[in-house]
């Protein structure tokens, strides 16, 4: 398989095909033509079939795709038949939100710690996991195989705290922190800029009233 | 202003542009030259040059921005210079995390209401505004000038109740739910599927470590 000349846009496309998958999975459907599944996911079906040829194509064109065994694929092409162990720093209504998410776990994410540096959450625990004090985050992380921080504090800490996180063989950043991190190369970071999301939001409305006044 | 015909790629790029404006301002800095800027953002300069071209330039060549006017100017394309009006439908961890921002209120978001079908939630309250009744949604949207709401609700009830918030008058809808909605032409939809991020997070990773195995 030829990953490396995938794009990201493919990439960010990826975890939808997955997610439509498993809804057909779950409704027992055993095999799908590009074009049912271009129906039900609202794009192209010749975009489904560019999509799938870079990994091969899963399957012959008019014979459709076998749901269950294209669930599988995508789901390992995206890493999730691995297990992958992530703490959350950052206690707050977020940090907690992520931390009770169960779907995480359903996709080999397993949630291992959390932290946060006020001393009245400590002791306090987030789905059986106990809230813990900044000073054990270096060891913890590097005792537990921590391979993802989930970054739920405000952006003055975080790029501090992502340092140690990295320097404690943390491989990758989930960051819903307002800043951009700077990481040195071999650090993934997915960044969940919460307002920048609300912006698109709102110049979508205004331009949309805009064009309807004219 | 030609703003029909700027892309979305372009429109993404904006909030990042004024988060980074905002800072600058915060540190009492008044002119900065694209070049500046190109280094504070890790982006070109000629793509910054590019991206503000399209709405006119902000400034002229070899003078710099006037960081103040920059800034106010890409929040009034933003439309962060009016007062939106704001629900959230779901009480859970992460709609009460998202109540609880403030910084959403700085940017012209006004939180006016949230609603849960949970009966032990409701007469809870969330930054001062109470826990709502489901039966108290509709009436609720329409006689508060509600323009967007946020939906911190599980899938299967997603649909259903982007259907009721269109009927009475929701303009836009910021979506937590995992699941695509159908809405008629008009109404804005921004989509936060924190699962798919992930995804593109575990993607990296084992990409990563193949590319380094070899």
């Amino acid at each position: 398989m030829e990953e490396k000349e995938i794009s990201q846009a493919v990439i960010g496309r990826l975890p939808r095909y997955f997610r439509y998958l498993g809804e057909l999975r779950d409704e027992s459907v055993e095999r799908i033509s590009s074009q049912e599944l271009s129906e039900f996911m609202h794009v192209t079906a010749s975009q489904i079939r560019q999509d799938f040829n870079n990994f091969g194509g899963f399957g012959q064109q008019g014979y459709g795709y076998n749901v269950e065994y294209l669930y599988d694929e995508i789901g390992k092409i995206l890493g999730l038949d691995k297990q992958h162990n992530f703490i959350i720093v950052g206690a707050g209504n977020l940090g907690r939100a992520l931390g009770n998410y169960l779907n995480f776990e359903r996709r080999g994410f397993i949630f291992k710690g959390i932290f946060d540096k006020d001393e009245t959450l400590v002791g306090q625990s987030v789905r059986g996991v106990r809230i813990m004090n900044m000073d054990e985050l270096d060891s913890f992380v590097r005792e537990n195989g921590i391979d993802i921080a989930v970054l739920t504090l405000p952006k003055t800490s975080a790029a501090d705290i992502a340092d140690r996180l990295v320097e404690n063989g943390v491989r990758a950043i989930w960051n819903f922190a307002h800043v951009d991190l700077n990481v040195p190369e071999g650090v993934q970071v997915e960044n969940v800029h919460l307002s920048d999301s609300l912006m698109k939001l709102s110049y979508n409305i205004n331009r949309y009233m805009k064009e309807n006044d004219k």
